[in-house]
């Protein structure tokens, strides 16, 4: 027993229509009606696209009822060929053939008109069925399968690090901490699992677990971090992408794992662009499809800059002494600022790796680089979001690790798992991370993360439900 | 800049090798020297198959070092076909090709000889290194890949409810809290999302909403239970399969989706079969290859039976009364027990959807039939494991969802967002869940769902990393 046909799947199949259709339902994302004939379109939310519906006029019938939002169910209707307009079929149908499944109240807030993304972020149940939010998570969907499929294709084995850790991947603070609930009344901390127990904010650690076992390995996990910066890039709760492989010790083979990776769903993305958009984008905070359609030809047929830590800060350097003044002023052993990264892959106009950071601005496993200063990392900044992805060669040598950790002060026995993977079996590997909310938010024009995930979390942010 | 050639692309291109091989990578499984030769079964953990790799014999070489567990490059080997062997080809080296990248230590305990799964679990960095259990995470990416596809040939969205809510859907109790841990010192319970806040139990209540907008939509998402049962079918932190679909009225539409579903799974690792198994198998506790492949051809020979919970008290109590006594005796209005549930499994030999249970025996949210007494739901119980899959139609309409919600003294309020769908745009829908590591489990044999997740968190089970 089928389920019903969806509007996705009756505009794929346009061209060889049978003559009758049975069944189609969906919402209504407008009515007109004159003199003779009501104009329905309707959306089903498989696709951007609407399917056109005529229904002749007949007195004492539903017609005057119809509401944009409303959900209807056309009992039967007939395929017609429209070959001169966009949509290649229209589907007429008799008004006593029209049901209204689901009514909508008189203040229904998603009328036809434009409405601004932060009008729609204040209406957490509603704000999907429009158009722009809508096809956003339909393009997420796309994205998700693409990675999927490009990791299969590359014998990486998907897998799931756990969410509760004991572990601090990053020491970067900010956990979210976790108790049972128990049924009998308070609850008792800690006591679940015996010792402190915290959101995972990275999947890296256990995935190198994985790596020297499975060889290569991809895990697409919700990744939880307390920040206190509520701006357009940060989530409290976001999905990361994290992948790692073993017998790799050059950081080039991870930047042209990462560029191969989202070429390979940009691609799939040009495949289906015209399906893809929706007709009306926002105003404000959102590209237009023309320009989101432009980024990913460039992301394609371009390839992608790797510059060292050393090479993009004297660019940086040489721009603010002689052109524009950033707020934060570039200086060789500081963590690059959003406003640098942001600057760098606008200068080339495309995606850039920048390589090779001091070993100060970044975690305690990344390997070292001959030059004693620098780590075997990369970060990859985009035009517009900044940093997107971060990835590194993992120190694989016990004793190098050992001092490493040592310098930094950091709490050795709670580590001691993770240095036995150097004492049993170690091989090169590295791996690397990627926001996939950034990813999406990018790659679509939205300029907030919070508009590519359905229930955003964030600082300062409440949880209506 | 491309990684390492893995053993499983060397293995799929057998038929077509070029004379000399270079960078061959990965574990040693076993080694055995013998007088002119040494033979090497090398795994670099792509597939379960192993290279083998011969070593003519030479004094003074690293050869009388090698032991299982070690990470071993080969610069160069040359491809020998083997025609009257299992594996068409061997790889020969030289001796001073070989190169250790990690040792391991005297007491390494993953050698040659047999483990039980109850000694791997002891080892939670080195298990998955183990032939079982790699392949077993493997097949559970062969798994995951396959829903994907199916959902994406369906028309389903695949996205993401939030882990982090306020709701506790079922009602179920058993939830884990969320606190923000300040950098400032002490956690500020509740502080931080300004209301208490939980890790999700499910992610159907936002699916609704989703589907109400996309049509068809699917996840696959951690879900948290402090659960205190600690059985072989019981996780804390479990993957949750679900999805939601719009413009369905009867539970069998559901069913039909499961069963393609499932179907479509099992047809993939039919295709692939000969390379998902190890070649050994622990006695204990897991089914041989050829058990799991007889399942799946049944799997997918079978149409499966749909019975109604009504009908299913009666054939369990005509078994109660007459051949082999339940512990617990089956009752109209009762539910299922697992041992009911195992029972009907394999009196069918089957999976089998038990549809229609009594209305008190399951949750709020699910449509009522019109015999007064059940709701139009489902449980897909399977031989051994007992229930893999439950869902139902939602109940759609406002009124008789607030009645019910009353009647079970719910806390309306909280839960206003959720029934404020069924008065905009509210259409008959639907949708199920199905625990991911009991479907892995069940396919591959395993018979613990702990060893179907890399790192299991589990009631009485602690954290070790």
């Amino acid at each position: 027993m089928h389920g019903p046909l969806t509007v996705k799947n009756l505009l794929r199949y346009a061209k060889s229509p049978s003559a009758t259709v049975k069944e189609v339902q969906g919402w209504i994302k407008s009515v007109r009606i004159l003199k003779k004939m009501a104009f329905i379109d309707l959306s089903d939310g498989t696709s951007s696209q609407t399917l056109k519906i005529v229904v002749p006029r007949q007195d004492g019938t539903i017609l005057k009822q119809l509401r944009t939002g409303q959900s209807l169910k056309i009992a039967e209707a007939i395929w017609k060929p429209t070959p001169t307009r966009e949509q290649p079929f229209e589907l007429e149908a008799k008004a006593d053939d029209l049901k209204i499944l689901g009514s909508v109240p008189e203040n229904y807030p998603l009328q036809k008109k434009y409405h601004t993304l932060a009008f729609l972020r204040t209406l957490p149940t509603l704000k999907h069925r429009s158009n722009y939010l809508g096809a956003l998570l339909r393009f997420r969907s796309i994205v998700e399968n693409s990675l999927s499929e490009f990791f299969t294709s590359r014998d990486f084995t998907k897998t799931n690090p756990p969410i509760l850790t004991a572990a601090d991947c990053e020491g970067a603070g900010e956990l979210f901490s976790v108790n049972a609930q128990s049924s009998k009344g308070n609850s008792d901390v800690n006591s679940y699992f015996g010792k402190s127990t915290y959101l995972t904010v990275s999947g890296q650690l256990h995935l190198e677990v994985l790596a020297l076992a499975l060889g290569r390995c991809w895990s697409l996990i919700p990744c939880f971090r307390a920040e206190e910066s509520d701006t357009n890039r940060h989530l409290s709760e976001f999905w990361m992408l994290e992948a790692e492989i073993s017998f790799v010790d050059d950081v080039r083979v991870l930047t042209s794992l990462v560029e191969d990776g989202i070429k390979h769903v940009v691609q799939s993305c040009l495949a289906q662009k015209t399906s893809i958009f929706p007709t009306i984008v926002p105003q404000e905070g959102a590209e237009s499809p023309e320009m989101a359609i432009k980024l990913w030809e460039d992301i394609v047929n371009k390839s992608w800059p790797v510059l060292t830590y050393t090479e993009a800060i004297s660019l940086l350097e040489k721009q603010h002494d002689s052109i524009q003044k950033f707020t934060f002023p570039p200086q060789w052993g500081q963590a690059l600022q959003s406003e640098h990264e942001k600057w760098l892959a606008s200068y080339f106009n495309a995606p850039v790796f920048v390589i090779d950071y001091p070993r100060d601005c970044k975690a305690f496993y990344m390997k070292q680089n001959s030059d004693g200063k620098t780590v075997a990392c990369f970060d990859l900044v985009v035009p517009k979001m900044g940093e997107i992805v971060g990835g590194s060669i993992r120190e694989d040598n016990y004793e190098l690790l050992v001092q490493e950790m040592e310098r930094r002060n950091m709490n050795m026995p709670s580590m001691e798992w993770y240095l036995s993977l150097r004492q049993n079996g170690s091989a090169p590997h590295g791996g690397f991370g990627l926001g996939l909310e950034r990813l999406v938010a990018w790659l679509f024009g939205a300029q907030n993360v919070r508009d590519g995930v359905p229930f955003y979390r964030s600082a300062n942010g409440s949880i209506e439900l």
